[in-house]
């Protein structure tokens, strides 16, 4: 089995992200790798689905969740373009997932901003992966949507 | 249109987190409602839908905003047997839900253990609603399991 580089993933957490700008949604993108497999991807769908829980990574875990037959992701890695909200982190929590990178810091709606570790103690977590490139679709969606 | 107390709602909530109960899910059970009307009942399905993320509030606002037609809830009241959790505290946030009714505390996965609001600032908050009945629902549960 081909190994890939975790600039790999986030690399394909970015087109994800891209899928999303392309139709109007806020553009994050999530996918899950278990074995140096991508098992699931997605994308935020708040508009779409009129649904405010459609974040990225919420989808993602059901997803892979869907696929392993299994609730817990203790073997999987999240690779997620902006940092998780409250929410996100609350979910991973649960997930008991193995280990997160993410791209942009969100320092408003980010998870890091309380004071008790949001994710579950054995989660490891590594920000900034492709960090620019994430930032920048963002601030190219938001200057769309402001002309 | 007739009009119903907080108790009467929480004990809709109630009922549904008896279904969970008899389903072999941690019971909890949440109604939401628009107007004097319930228009989501929910109970936790994490494992029937093998799903972290299939708490009743999360499936509740999911369910509110389809029958609405609208992601924002900000005249619905949540009814909910147990303080939400992290990742539901931040799902509420998003929904500028207009207040929120818990039953049972949680201290240890509770949403109000963090220094920051999880809640939206406009979202307003009454715990402590039809606690002892919340509460001995869990108890039996997970004496039940234990046994």
């Amino acid at each position: 089995m081909e190994l890939f580089s975790d600039e790999y993933y986030m690399n394909e957490a970015l087109k994800q992200a891209q899928i999303a700008f392309e139709e109007g949604e806020i553009p994050v993108g999530a996918v899950i790798v278990s074995k140096n497999k991508i098992i699931a991807r997605a994308y935020n769908q708040t508009e779409k689905l009129n649904d405010v829980t459609a974040h990225a990574e919420m989808i993602a875990i059901t997803s892979a969740a869907n696929y392993l037959g299994a609730k817990y992701l203790p073997e999987c890695k999240l690779y997620v373009t902006l940092e998780p909200c409250t929410m996100c982190g609350g979910a991973l929590f649960w997930s008991q997932i193995g280990k997160v990178f993410y791209g942009a810091e969100d320092p408003k709606r980010g998870f890091r901003k309380t004071n008790v570790g949001i994710l579950h103690p054995k989660t490891e977590l590594q920000g900034g992966l492709l960090a620019q490139e994430s930032e920048k679709l963002l601030l190219d969606f938001f200057k769309k949507l402001r002309n």
